[in-house]
Formats: structure tokens, sequence, C-alpha cells
């Protein structure tokens, strides 16, 4: 299997691209010529031309033909899907980021996709349940053995963010009352051994985990030994409503590479691997990233301008609401802005202000919070650094602004105004920089989400308000 | 080991917390009574504390110990960091996040920070080398062997963004012409085996790379089996000059547990393991979300005022000195805006929806980026399909603004003037937050440094520009 590696992966990007252009002019020029009806010459030709662009593909690792998909329009995508379908597009569609997968999803035929869930196990099955057609997936439950059912019923239930949702049933049981070399003669039967398997579940007579055996054990014993004996008892295991960050986060402090999954009652009935914790954790944070801009997770690059839109707006919309409102605020005080001209090129720079300091204050707090570095016990230590923050920061940066304001208007008093005007902001901002995620994370609600935008639309209205309503007062 | 879960590390903190006021307390009660000479009976009730404190942690995994003190203040730090000190100080250190080992390492005496070194590998030394105080780190090195002098002095060349500086040497080499029975009278020489190990490397007679052995061939295989006749040969190796993220990405596609680090002439040198992977890309991306607000990399949430104020100044710098640019902007149009003080009023909406569509446009390209989604073949399509959602955004946005403005002031012009403007910074704000990510790449810096804040303050600038422009010229 060729592994891409970044300096061949723009080459092959550019070799495929150039076949699926070859494969296009193929098929353009028969329509035009035959009027829709291809000639024998042509079929062979344009089958020709296919059979290039899989040999290309076929020595890919299948992560690599869906990078290679994303990097691709959706027009150049369905050759690549084309050429890969009946071998390989079961895993590639296991690979596809989530947009790009209900892109292909949505321009496959349904019976297609019945026959390409043939390549899948129950697992990858339920890992696409949601993105599939209702009537597919029926019909493929439909197939599976009743125990497959079970389980696939099962991790349905769980919620997305669940440990439930993002475990296998790839595990291998043992008894505790074998020996080594039992062990040994049932690890001989698999023919391949599921992949992040560092360790085996032991079980006790009652279907209970007792604790696990590291592959080490099994060299290092002598045959006759009871795995009882030799097992480890120093082990993580979760429930499958366990909340993945909280399992993401026992990862990557504990490094594990599996850990059991157990029900209510203390019986395994899956695991978790590692690479689905990766994977978590990448979507998770960048996740984080998009919302903070108002881009409801992942948007494919190349969708249509339509979908873009849709993605997109429902927060230009919230963000058009809060300008109007801060809109409204200076409207309050147009007649001192007639009087006075200056406030109105010097407002912008106190909301701006306010706005990135409260930004920051408000980032800080949402790491701390998914970091769990924030509690009861500290909260009041943290408020008070970051109130003493704004009000040094408030010095600072308001003298600056004041400096500038009397530059150029040489005005005392208007400088004056400007200063008090950006240490009053600073100090609202940092209150509501706080304020704003620990509330959304005492409701329960992800304080990443919407903090943001609240933090700054408030602060330019508060900003607006308090030097246009000081400006008023004294000038 | 007691490992932490959710439900309980609140409680173990505020466990915590309690031992160490209580420790304060007697601290406290004691410099006061006898002067700072403390009795006998004094100092017996302060070791009795501390030894209960002692006693809560002794039962937690190093990496959660890590954890309490990044939630404590720099004060009761000291505490938990005097009680674990001399036991597992070194392994503690390395759970820290960067800041917080920066606070502790400055806290603790140069004499102390040499008796812990002792507790941690030449790998682990590696880790920290760049924290820790020159003279510490020099006497230290004296004392490795040569070989580790050696291994020590090579990885630190390599950059923070490198394989190189995230490898380790806990790599099992076996040689190919070894038999399986040799390969495990060699395995059960070992203690215990290094963390993350999936597979073992094999070398030729030359010591170069040639494949790898994964655990379940050394069980399935007869002893009598030659190691080159049941290696696998499908592995991903890299070089220590590869780039981090370009190795965390393999990790995550392939699914890999272990990976060799070979030489330029393909002799393994050091492995890369999946827990120093998720701790990549972990940090990569949190980095991101923070530089894009202006926090240079983590803060410590308890750090000081004024260490705090240093990390967030320069960014707030930039952003002030874009604001008066901005504020410039408006300063040449006083005249107008004298006239027709609306004008002051509807501004900000222009340039706030701006700065909101260039951000997310930004956002998707350094996404895109990241991910090696976006290249030389299919940019003029990004461009074309940005471009067009940004008209699209443009005429709703400006429609809805444009009705806004005509409610408030009933002037039909001004409504006009008003949805141009937006139609034309929409569009210069998609051209901004796609042209400046890709032009920071192709001049091969981060693009996610830097691209926000200057995507909104020039938006924000052109925003105001030709809105008061367009109302100068037709108002």
């Amino acid at each position: 299997m060729h592994i891409l590696a970044t300096d061949h992966s723009q080459q092959i990007l550019q070799q495929v691209r150039q076949e699926i252009a070859k494969c296009r002019l193929v098929e353009t020029l028969s329509q035009q010529q035959a009027g829709g009806h291809k000639s024998v010459v042509q079929q062979l030709t344009h089958r020709q031309q296919l059979s290039r662009l899989e040999k290309i593909l076929s020595v890919l690792h299948p992560a690599d033909v869906a990078r290679v998909m994303e990097s691709l329009s959706p027009e150049e995508r369905k050759f690549v899907w084309d050429a890969e379908l009946s071998t390989r597009g079961g895993i590639i569609l296991l690979e596809l980021s989530d947009s790009v997968t209900k892109q292909i999803i949505q321009a496959t035929e349904k019976d297609t996709l019945r026959q390409l869930l043939k390549q899948l196990d129950v697992d990858e099955i339920g890992y696409l349940a949601e993105l599939l057609p209702q009537s597919v997936l029926h019909d493929r439950l439909q197939e599976l053995t009743s125990e497959d059912k079970d389980w696939l019923t099962q991790t349905l239930q769980y919620g997305s963010g669940s440990v439930g949702a993002m475990m296998d049933q790839d595990m291998i049981l043992i008894r505790q009352d074998e020996l080594i070399e039992q062990v040994l003669k049932k690890l001989r039967q698999y023919k391949d051994l599921p992949p992040q398997s560092d360790k085996l579940f032991v079980i006790d007579r009652r279907g209970f985990l007792t604790g696990v055996l590291h592959w080490h054990s099994l060299v290092v014993n002598e045959p006759e030994q009871r795995v009882s004996d030799v097992m480890s008892q120093d082990y993580v295991s979760f429930h499958p409503e366990d909340s993945a960050a909280h399992a993401a986060r026992a990862f990557e402090r504990y490094n594990l590479v599996s850990s059991p999954i157990v029900n209510s009652r203390g019986r395994p009935i899956g695991r978790l691997t590692v690479d689905e914790v990766i994977d978590f954790v990448r979507d998770d944070i960048s996740e984080d990233a998009l919302n903070s801009v108002g881009l409801q997770g992942e948007e494919d690059l190349f969708a249509s301008v339509w979908n873009s839109a849709r993605n997109r707006w429902s927060w230009l919309l919230l963000s058009l609401l809060t300008a109007f409102a801060a809109s409204r605020v200076i409207g309050l005080f147009e007649e001192t802005i007639t009087h006075f001209v200056a406030l109105a090129a010097l407002m912008p720079i106190v909301a701006a202000i306010g706005g990135n300091t409260g930004n920051q204050t408000t980032t800080l707090v949402i790491r701390g919070l998914a970091l769990s570095q924030i509690n009861d016990g500290n909260q009041s230590q943290l408020i008070s650094k970051e109130m003493k923050l704004s009000v040094l920061n408030g010095l600072v940066w308001g003298s600056a602004v004041g400096l500038f304001a009397y530059i150029f208007y040489a005005n005392f008093t208007l400088s004056l105004v400007i200063a008090a005007s950006m240490i009053i902001t600073l100090l609202i901002a940092a209150i509501l920089g706080l304020a704003i995620p620990l509330t959304l994370q005492s409701l329960k609600r992800d304080p990443a989400l919407g903090s943001g935008v609240l933090v700054t639309a408030l602060t330019d209205s508060m900003g607006f308000f308090i030097f246009l309503g000081l400006a008023t007062l004294f000038l």
C-alpha cells in the first residue's frame, strides 16, 4: 500500500485531476458526436480512460483516496467515486468528512448504496447510520444477524458526544481461570487481530471485567500460569454514557491505546481505541474554532453557494441584529454627534478595544473550562485577576487613546472623556468575558458556542453608550 | 493507582484545597507565635498536616496531580509541589502545561531541581530542556553516559515543530535473520515493555530498517520461523526533520500507534508514539484558537496580572493601531457626517457584517490549508465560489440593512447607498478573507497567525471608506 507523504500528495492529486479531465473530455466528445449514443470505440476509450484513473488510485490507502476526494470539486469527485465504488467505496465513505459524505450519499443511487454497505461491518454501519437514507439503512438492518442487530440498535441509542457512540465491538475477551497456553491457542485462531489491540480484557465466570492482560505478560510468563495470576488490575474503563470529552482527556492523560467499556453491571460491552479519540479531539476543537465565527460544523470547501450560505446565515443574522442594536444606541446621541463630529471618528476605537479584551478573557475561560481547570474553588481568584488586569489595560490603553484624541482634536476634555470611557468599557468587557461563558457552563450549555458573539455584541453597544453618554454630559 | 473520574475530580480538588488551607493556617500561626522560630510541637503539627496532604495526593496518577496543580493558585501549588517533590516531582513536571512548568521551575531552588532531574530519563530531560535553567541542565548533562549525551544533543537540534523533537528512544530492535524463539527469549529479558509498543522494528545486518513485527505474528507463528518471513513491510516511517503536523495527520489517517523514525540513510534512530501525537494535536489546534484572539500560546489561568498583561499586549497594540487607522478614515468624512448624522449611526453595521463574513471565509481557508485540502489545482474554484457567495450575501444583507435604514431615516437614497456599500464591502471582505491566508501560506508563514486581525482591520477601514465615500458622492 502506497502511503502519501506530503511531498507526494500534490503530485498524485495533480495526476488524478489530469486523468479526470481526460475522462470528462472523452465523455463530452462522445455525447456531442453521437447525440448521447456511444459507439463501441468510444465506449472502449472511455473504459480505458477510467481504468487509468483506477490504477493511480489503487496504490493509495483508502484514507488518502478520501483526502484526494475532499480536495476535488463535486463534479470531479464523482469520477474518483465511480472508480472506487465497487471495491473500496464503503471504507472510503468512512474516511470522508461528514459534509463530503453527505454530498456523496446524495449523489449515489440507493441500490448502489445498498451494495456498498455489504462491504462494511456492523460497527462501521453504525458510524454512517445518521447520514444514510432511512430505507437503505433499514434494508441493511434486515440482513444482519440478530446479535449484530442488537449491537447496532444499542449503540445508536448513545448520543454523538458519548463514549457509546465511539465504541467498537472488536474486543478479545479471555477468562481469568484460563491458562496462558489456552489464551495463546485462542489467539492463533485469529487470522488478524483487531487494530489497536494493546491488551486483552479478562472476565470472570459471570462475565464481569476483572482485569486486563498485556501482550508482554503472554510472552514473559510460563504457559502453565493462570491468567488471574499475571493479569493487571491497573486499567481505566468507561461506561457508554460517559462523555467522549471525558474519555478523551483520560486517554491523553494516561496515554491509553485501548480501554474496555462496561455496562452498569460491570460487564464489558465494547472498547474504545485511541484512533477514535484522536479523531474526536481533532473534530471537537476545530468545531469550536468554526463555531466561533458562526460556521455550523465542518463545511465542505466546495459545497454549492446555496449550501454554504445556509451554513453561515443564522450567525450573520444574529450579528446583523446586534449591529442594529448598536446602531440604535448611537442613534440616541445623534444630536451630540452633530455638535461634536469627532465623536463619530473616535467611537469605533472604544468598541474595538473593548471587544478584543473581552474576547481574550472569554477564550481563556472557555479553555480553562474545557480542561476543567476552573471550578467553584478558584473562580473568585480568576475573577479578581481579570478585573485587575482590565483596570491596568484600561489605564494603559485609555491613556494611549486619550493622547491620540488630543493630537487630532486638541481638546483636553474630549481626551479625558475617551480615556475614562476606555477604562469603564474594558472593565465591563472583562465582566462580560467572564460572566457569559461561566453562566453558559452553569446552565449546562456549551460555553464555546456563542460566547464570542455575545461578548463582542454587548461590549460594542456598551462602549458606544458609555463614550457617547459621557460626551453628552461633559462636552 | 486511583484514576480521576469527572465526578470525583471536583471532590478531590476540594479536599486538597482544604488541606492546603489548614497547612497555611498552621504556618501562619507558628510564624506569629514564635517570631519565625518554630517550637517542636509546632513543627510536628506542621509535619502532620503536610503528611495528610501527601496521603490524599499519593493515590492520584501523576497526570492528575498535575491537573490539580493547574487548578490551584501559585501559592497553593507550592504545597502540592512540596509534598510531591521528592518522590514524583520529575514526572509531574512533565505533565504540567508549559506555563505552569515555568512558574514552578522559577519557584524551585536549583539544587532541588538538580535532585529532581535524577528521577527522569534522558528522553524526559530532553522534553524539559528548554524550560530548565542552563546551569542545571548543564550539570545533569555531565552525569549522563556518553551515549545518552549524544542522543540528547542530537534531539535538541530538532525544532519544536518537528518529528525529531517528539521522538523517544524506547524502541525494540530485532534482526531479520533471528528466529521467533530468539525474539521471544529477548523479550523475556525486559521487566516491562515501553508503553505504546504495538510493534517491534526489524533491521538487517547493516542496521537498516527492513520491516516491523506485530505482536500477533509472535503468537501465531512457529518458534522456528525466521523474522524476515513473518514480518510486515507495510509500515509508515518518518524522518526526524519531518514536520510534526505531517506525522500527526499520518497517525490520524492510518490509525498508527507507534512508528519508526529513520535517519537519511534508513537506520532507525527512535520512534514516535500516539500519545505524543495526541498532545501535539491538542496543543496545535488550541494554540490556533488562542492566537486568533492574540494570546501568545497557553496562558496560566492564575498567572500574575503583569505576566498576563504582557501576554496580551502586543496584539492589543496591533488592534489599537488598526482602530486608529479606521478612525482616521472616518475623520476624512467629518464634514459629510455633520450634514448627515445618520451616517454615524449606520456605519458600524457595514463594518461589522464585513468583518464577520470576511472572518468566516478566512477560518474556512485556514482549516482547508491545515488539512491540505486547498492546492494550486482547486484554488480558482474556491475563489469563484466564495465570490459568488459574497455577492449573494451582499444582496441579502444589503437589502436588510437598506430596509433598516429606510425605517429609521425614511431616505431612499441613503438606503440605496448603504445597500450598495454592503455589497461592495462584502465582496472586498471575501477577497481579503481568501487572499490574506493564502498569501501567508505561500510566504511559508502560518496562515492562522494574524489572518483574523488583518481581515477585520482591513474590512473595517474599507467598510467605513466605501460607505462614507458613496454617501459624500450621492447624498
